[in-house]
């Protein structure tokens, strides 16, 4: 079935370069791109079209990293140390999603609020519980928001959270058994290398091996942490090597923060096709730092954006987009690396990451269509008539929930 | 007339610490506060009692710096250059609002958001032109901000938007004679050194002495200002003393951004009761720096926030505070300098602005009042039951518009 969607079409298929479509049509058939066009070709001339007149149709955001169980203590524990702000909050907090009750109604929420944001693709780290995480998962689904989901993984240091090794092994064999979502797929998560034997590390491994999961984790957040690692695998010259060594360091694997990955690090990124997962309001917030994510990209490390919730406050994908910005302008006044342009984050936070799901930036033909309609109707009565890249630009700063009036996600209209 | 508030009351009379009242009540005859109880003494039993249940009740915020004329700019320009953005946004924008009818709607729009926001109270820069700046305090006037505004002075270096000298003058006194307002009151407003002809600014503190009136400005935003302002003044050692030389610098005084303000300039603040407006998220979106803020204030420098419209893109004071946090966690990675807590910031965007208004911080008994009501019952389902601090940390986190269910100012209703 042939539709087509009519608007002022923008988006990032190049990194740093906007494209601009005034008034023009994305036609779909089953929800998949044909084409983009400045005018519409005459063989679509009888189709259906949705016409959002003046509106913006812009990619929908992907948020490659967020802990979905930490929603509850979104916004407090800001001032404390960091782990301090884990065993007072975090592990306390995602101790809670044993009962499954609760993590239906947190997770129903959140799913919702992803995407009345506009994010309707997601990496997301679950709690250690099988139930809650097929919860989770199932409620992803139903709100249309789709990507991957991890069962976490955490044997060791966890306090409240912390699950026995073989449990950890037994569940997360459960829960990939479990797994039965059209558009939410399971991927391996070890909290981070503080957090995981050496014998589950290995068993991640092997599953991954066997089953062909991606992975995701944490590298390189705070010194501490950096040191911490060195102490528990003193056979490894860096972090990244803690995850090389148990064979979960390969293409595709999501690394979180990377604050403190020198060059080295970067470049086995880079080698390794792992992806950098840049979340600039979680690093200001627990004092991490700011990451070096111009040096990345110059090292060719693919680099996607995400919330960090809870260590980030703010779960609308356009906030961590401007902070993103914000960081790199801290950082240029520290090293003189030229911050990121609002169309190069914007590639980050949208573009970049339709890569790792296995697509091409921006709408491109064959891909399904993830897009989000913006009024910026309710805006500030500009001077004059804006470019549609102005209005771009504005609308990533200050566009709320209230000016997103429609959502598709894989090729689904799951708003408005 | 005494009525009565009821509700979980939240405030900070004192510097990094807050004082929550559960259920309590703010007692007020004509909207002047008589006292803040925990429970109602008997003498009041009879007055009626406007309830807000399980809801805050904070103090509400102060904007002291921000430009009028640049919210149709918000969000836009953000990768140009300081110089660029000013040439090819401000003075444009600016100049547009010699059209009366336009600023009429742009600050009835701009009046609105602030009450909607939280903001009850401002010190805020117009355009150079007079009759927009009548209508911008009568726009602020009747949705009940209080505060100070200014016609902005610039006879020197400000491009489309620059006036003569003899007219700045002339308009000034105009404008001054048009001040008829109850609770919008007037500010001189030299731009700051670089746009201002020494005849300017000496005839503006002439104006100042004769007619008791406030003075803001900008102080070293940026280093190529400061640089600039040293050429246009070798007679004075720092920039602060441009505006000494001419009786600018004084008691209440408002000296925007204070980015590169070393020791001595410091000292010059706290001596002469200068106070520092700290811009944080327009300091780090224009590539400025990062203020030092705790310095100030171990030096006994009065401090308050701004949003700094249009060089910040934040309007909502709430995040201002979380950005000057932000902020503040840079700098205590670069220094050392212990961050801004939550209260501490909030202190500063609500409590310390109270003393510039000549009250005292927090709901004191004899003061206005200026209070915000937030209902904090849409934020996510947290695992227990949550204190009234954290409460208060997640709202100033979190909350938008749809939070914030009334507002009073200067002990009026004007929102709710």
């Amino acid at each position: 079935m042939t539709t087509i969607l009519r608007g002022n079409i923008i988006h990032a298929p190049v990194f740093g370069k906007l494209e601009a479509v005034p008034r023009g049509f994305l036609v779909l058939e089953d929800g998949i791109i044909r084409g983009l066009y400045a005018e519409l070709p005459p063989e679509y001339a009888a189709c259906p079209v949705t016409d959002y007149g003046n509106r913006l149709i812009l990619k929908s955001f992907a948020d490659l990293h967020l802990h979905a169980p930490q929603y509850p203590m979104l916004g407090m524990g800001m001032d404390l140390p960091l782990l301090d702000w884990l065993h007072t909050y975090t592990f306390n907090t995602e101790a809670r999603f044993a009962d499954a009750a609760y993590a239906r109604r947190v997770y129903r929420q959140l799913a919702h609020d992803l995407i009345t944001s506009g994010t309707t693709r997601v990496a997301m780290f679950s709690s250690r519980h099988t139930d809650a995480t097929l919860i989770l998962m199932e409620e992803l689904e139903r709100a249309g928001v789709t990507g991957y989901v991890g069962k976490v993984n955490m044997d060791r240091d966890s306090g409240v959270a912390q699950e026995g090794t073989e449990e950890s092994i037994r569940e997360t064999l459960r829960w990939l058994d479990g797994c039965r979502f059209a558009h939410v797929k399971p991927i391996l998560t070890p909290r981070f290398t503080p957090s995981c034997s050496d014998e589950l590390m290995a068993e991640l491994g092997r599953i991954a091996k066997e089953r062909g999961l991606l992975v995701q984790s944490h590298l390189s957040e705070n010194p501490g942490e950096v040191a911490l690692v060195k102490d528990l695998h003193p056979d490894c010259a860096q972090y990244w090597e803690t995850y090389d060594k148990y064979g979960l360091w390969k293409p595709g694997t999501l690394m979180a923060h990377c604050v403190h990955s020198d060059q080295r690090e970067q470049e086995a990124m880079a080698a390794s096709g792992v992806w950098a997962v840049h979340c600039a309001a979680s690093n200001v917030n627990l004092c991490s730092g700011t990451a070096p994510i111009r040096e990345m990209l110059d090292r060719g490390v693919h680099v996607a954006l995400g919330s960090d919730i809870a260590g980030g406050d703010q779960l609308a994908m356009n906030k961590v987009v401007t902070m993103s910005i914000r960081a790199s302008k801290i950082k240029q006044l520290e090293t003189g690396a030229p911050f990121l342009t609002v169309p190069e984050a914007y590639y980050l936070g949208a573009s970049a990451p339709q890569e790792w799901f296995g697509e091409r930036p921006g709408f491109q033909p064959g891909d399904s269509l993830h897009a989000v309609v913006v009024d910026d109707g309710g805006l500030p009565e500009p001077v004059r008539e804006l470019s549609l890249s102005e209005r771009f630009e504005r609308s990533i700063y200050l566009m709320d929930k209230s000016c997103i009036t429609a959502v598709y996600s894989g090729g689904r209209k799951v708003l408005g």
